[in-house]
């Protein structure tokens, strides 16, 4: 690709140069003798302009020709126009044609939902999917970042797996050559791999729950980035839980704020994301609920109307630590009392952290401390019916130099919902994956 | 995790300061009165010393039972010390045991590689494995600062997909609620979607390929890359992958020489990895291969020989373009003859680039120009047995906008294996995935 190649987002570099765009006719207008070129090059949309008398006549002629979506090669001046969508339109010299489009489907009209995603390949040129993938792209770039300044190594779990993370029913399956593999939930127990030989690491991939669930919430393929800490308990955990989300929300205003606008994100709800962020134990959240008329039994999990109304409550991201033992996992670290000393296997808590985000986008962490010794280890393995034999290599890493570590994971999807403002995670990935949705 | 802790790399910053080390037990010798622990701590291989008459007692009484990868808080003052690894060791004050490990199955000795690979849990905390993954981290972030720092947006491809990229005998299945999904093999075509709506993108992350395959190169389980860029020819591809591949060497050159050194790479070699990269026909290669004794009849593919003869031939990353039709995939653009016209669908040439390592180490990078053309891309659909309804949506691509355009693949793991210098991409990977190996 030629090192000086125009793109729309550089425009303001350009300012009085000709130069050309490689794109496509998003829309067209005239009004008298002026027509207008709205052209996409996939980096943004910018006003050609033509008038009467002083563009040649072909380039009239031929934009009177060109449909929705034919790709147009387009020259002219770049010159400051503070109305328009970043600040800069062309004036222009010539065009060409490089391809002439069929009738495009998706037109200014609405279209239904089912509609746009058998569309979802054309759909991600409209404006607000493409900004959303946009906006995702700076949050993985954020993430990276993140953990990369701060001396982590990217550590990849195996997507095939032996056995399951927490229980089988929402797994796919696959034959393996001569045995049965299944699609990872989690990389969690492969990241605590890491954390022994490289001291702190993340995993970031896609994972997958074959969940029959059509909630907008719910993807059966959706990313998630696991990062996990050798030497670090539940406070470190939501330390760095709250450093992280801090960087991604700067990171997301920053640097695409242009996108947020065309996505009608309320920018101050997003600028109010500042830690430090309210830590609440889980027995606190239940007297929040109360008081909010959400009353919930001591030992049940939070569900959606929960979640919305501790949201509500404090207005940014909160933390919920010391959960009920019996709701958790089995690697969880335990404890006989909030705040007290973890106490390994006994415990009514687990030493589990979960950030729920304000605005109804739920949990977008979960996290906590992973229990350290080998005989509780087991003995939880057992109580949760799980073959201890598929779990030798994970009780390993309490055999040979066993720390305490923790960890957490953040959905990629529902944390791109969140900053966008978006209804539905169909709309937070490229090609969302969903109970009918496997095209295209 | 406090922000201040301390970490082994970072010891040339804390040159007389008494820091503590939080990390496992890698060796100990003693030579007199002075007791060397060489401790890990997951960023780092570092020395501390212990000296009698200075040193606590409870310290010797410890260090003498100190297993092999027990974990320890090990507190004391850093000093240069120029002959060791990383340039500082710790005058030990105080030594805290967390656990004592059990006997430690990979020993100093030599294990074969059946034993440690039922072991990779472990075994990534050896020296080499460590510094392999660590060169892997560094290859990967480099990966997305290249693309990021140009613009390109991040598309995740599905990895969940309904039918197959090329032929259908080397996938994995699924059942994906009421009908058979397919583990991904590439996200090329979705990366194609993503040009089209982004300009310039690329798809990061795991695909696969059931071959009953057991060579050094192979993996069942491997991460690719795959930047695809709207307006852009066979040059253009070739020139962005020129300067990919020299910013990943330059990256980990950089970044990684200590961990180089632990591998034993021979530096001066990826210091050649230097542009402009040859650029070659298939034809031209063909006349290489037959001085060099390895005479291929025109059509037929390169095996691993041909590749390692191409590397010898030119001691540097050689691209290999305008291969025999036939032997490459539908998508492919071509032309009659090398260096001529793009004649769509008619051609004996397919505009292909591949990047042929030297040393061996085969291609890691394979890609080209893309059709453009409707209808001669639907004869091609045809030509190779698919089926067109599976692949309208790519079609849409073509009657919708279409333009010149252009990619690639790069694969991570023999890319790492190339800058690592291993033998084996087994050990490119934290958790290979291989015929025999699904476990840990």
């Amino acid at each position: 690709m030629t090192p000086n190649r125009f793109y729309i987002e550089d425009a303001s570099k350009f300012d009085g140069k000709v130069v050309t765009v490689r794109g496509w006719v998003y829309q067209k207008r005239s009004s008298g003798k002026i027509k207008f070129l709205i052209m996409r090059d996939g980096t943004g949309i910018m006003q050609g302009v033509l008038f009467a008398g002083e563009s040649p006549a072909e380039a009239f002629d031929l934009f009177e020709k060109l449909t929705q979506e034919s790709s147009v090669e387009v020259t002219g001046i770049i010159r400051a126009a503070p109305r328009q969508p970043g600040g800069y339109e062309m004036g222009i010299q010539s065009l060409r044609l490089v391809n002439l489009a069929e009738p495009y489907p998706i037109t200014p009209k609405e279209h239904g939902v089912e509609f746009l995603m058998e569309h979802r390949h054309l759909w991600l040129r409209s404006q607000k999917q493409w900004a959303a993938i946009r906006v995702r792209h700076e949050i993985i770039r954020s993430i990276h970042e993140f953990f990369d300044n701060r001396g982590f190594i990217r550590f990849d779990a195996p997507i095939l797996t032996p056995s399951a993370c927490e229980g089988t029913s929402t797994l796919f399956g696959t034959n393996y050559f001569d045995e049965k593999a299944f699609l990872t939930q989690s990389g969690q127990l492969y990241g605590e791999v890491g954390a022994m030989a490289f001291g702190k690491v993340y995993v970031f991939g896609p994972t997958f729950r074959a969940e029959k669930s059509k909630t907008r919430k719910h993807l059966t393929e959706f990313w998630m980035v696991e990062p996990e800490v050798a030497y670090a308990d539940l406070e470190d955990n939501m330390a760095l839980g709250e450093a992280f989300i801090e960087h991604i929300v700067q990171s997301v205003l920053s640097r695409r704020a242009p996108e947020l606008k065309i996505l009608e994100r309320d920018l101050t709800k997003l600028e109010a994301i500042r830690g430090p962020f309210p830590r609440i134990s889980y027995d606190e959240a239940l007297k929040v609920l109360e008081k909010r008329g959400l009353a919930l039994p001591w030992g049940e999990d939070f569900g959606a109307p929960h979640e919305t109304a501790l949201g509500e409550e404090f207005g940014k991201p909160v933390f919920v630590h010391h959960m009920p033992s019996e709701i958790k996992a089995f690697y969880f670290k335990q404890s006989d009392m909030v705040g007290g000393p973890a106490v390994s296997g006994t415990g009514k808590y687990a030493l589990g952290c979960d950030l729920i985000a304000p605005d109804g986008y739920g949990e977008i962490i979960g996290g906590g401390q992973r229990e350290e010794n080998t005989d509780v280890l087991k003995r939880r393995i057992a109580e949760h019916n799980l073959s201890e034999a598929d779990y030798n290599w994970y009780l390993d890493l309490r055999r040979f130099g066993s720390v305490p570590h923790s960890g957490f994971g953040l959905g990629v999807e529902r944390t791109v919902a969140w900053m966008t403002g978006v209804e539905h995670v169909r709309e937070t990935i490229p090609f969302p994956r969903m109970m009918n949705t496997l095209r295209p």
